[in-house]
């Protein structure tokens, strides 16, 4: 039957893989990669990255690059969670086909996820998707990666919480939507923010009831983008003191580069 | 000036060991290792798996191994936080000590961190400490690590949130506190939790006002145990069905190994 390994490649720092990964790679007939074109300006230099680690791993060469059109998607759709699943099906078409058409049946063929294939990433249910079909078997394994949160605390050098404290990993859009950032959790993780949601917070009444916005209300920030790569940017302070120099930044890394990928920690401070 | 690498090693399989932290090991002088000794039993198995590791990635041998005695430490103390700071700063005059005494002024240390250094540990906070003194002076790195919480969704298979989720990472202790796990957060990943905290979930009333316990109001939850080891345990279901079996194989485990390290996700119905 074919095998497919899902396997986490980290952030961007071919150090980041695993021994566990190099040996999945080293076992793989035919790597799986969407082609995300121009698409996002990312395109290029994500698939530089995934050259590199496999000329790192496979210097026998002695294995297919099957390319998989990514599918268009609408970035600003009305029904944001049906949008999502329509662009997940579409996809699964995709692999469906490669896996039935360029895969052998004694074959094993790896999905390269970039940080970890449990965290904000599709491949997994694309594949639940692919299964649930029957058109094409397959067995598959996991393989855990370095995922962007703990890059980003390991190039602060900080742990993401003060001790014994909650954690919350959320996305921009969920961040500033009511309740999106309970008070009850000092720390809260974001990612898949391209608004910049962190300047919302700074602007909002003052929960305390005092006067005028909270000015962020003691918040900590410590930002990253390209974490682990040689473009590596880090920005970190207080909220209200740095947020502008992280949205200038950010807008000035994505014209250089095309594309960004950034994630940051916010901290309310003690009560 | 000395260095120090705090090395993330992942949670027991030494294939989640990534290229940059085996270029770490490769290159230090002295490991410090924390001698855990009988205290909670996992001594003896945690040691193998960092001999192992250093087998594995430095066959030469030519390194030393500064074992740091452990600071006893009250388990179930009325002032949580201040036990733990109290612990902390004694490791701190013991890895001070180690450093100043045992590691010579041009040569590099090595901390090797369970999962990842970001994550419920102490290591980068007693650095901190330790730097803080000034009576020792030193650069470090930090080499981020495979979680338990990606290694807990690799075992499964599965990815930690629905789509454009978010997730509470905690533990046990916060998550039955008030609050602890917020009703707009649909995901929930639970750490050092020695209570199997998600038993009070089943029997709380329902938030829906209907009458007698919720039952768990429709809760999945995935368990592992000593995930990635050849040990692991893993048990999944509603959490209604399965928390009984969860707690006796946890019960069973930790008679036969004289330890755990486990870690569950708990997952919200979608409303």
């Amino acid at each position: 039957m074919r095998h497919v390994h899902v396997i986490g490649i980290g952030t961007g720092d071919p150090g980041h893989v695993t021994a566990q990964a190099a040996s999945a790679i080293a076992a793989t007939d035919a790597f799986l990669v969407v082609d995300k074109g121009g698409d996002d300006g990312a395109g290029p230099d994500l698939e530089a990255v995934r050259r590199r680690i496999l000329a790192d791993h496979r210097p026998d060469g002695g294995y297919r690059w099957i390319a998989i059109a990514e599918v268009a998607r609408d970035r600003t759709p009305g029904d944001y969670g049906g949008e999502v699943r329509s662009w997940h099906h579409q996809r699964a078409d995709r692999y469906e086909a490669a896996l039935r058409d360029e895969v052998g049946e004694d074959e094993t063929a790896a999905i390269l996820v970039w940080g970890d294939p449990s965290l904000y990433d599709s491949t997994l249910r694309i594949l639940d998707d692919v299964a649930g079909r029957g058109t094409v078997a397959f067995t598959r394994t996991v393989i855990p990666g370095i995922t962007s949160i703990s890059a980003l605390a390991a190039a602060h050098q900080i742990p993401l919480h003060r001790i014994g404290e909650s954690m919350l990993t959320t996305t921009g859009r969920r961040l500033v939507a009511p309740d999106g950032w309970p008070a009850g959790i000092a720390n809260a993780i974001v990612m898949l923010d391209a608004d910049c949601s962190f300047r919302h917070l700074l602007d909002r009444p003052d929960p305390d009831g005092a006067d005028g916005p909270d000015g962020g209300d003691g918040i900590h920030i410590w930002w990253g983008a390209y974490v682990g790569s040689p473009d590596q940017l880090l920005v970190a302070g207080p909220l209200a003191d740095v947020a502008d120099q992280i949205v200038r930044t950010r807008a000035d890394a994505v014209a250089r580069h095309g594309w960004i990928m950034d994630i940051y920690l916010l901290r309310r401070p003690t009560t």
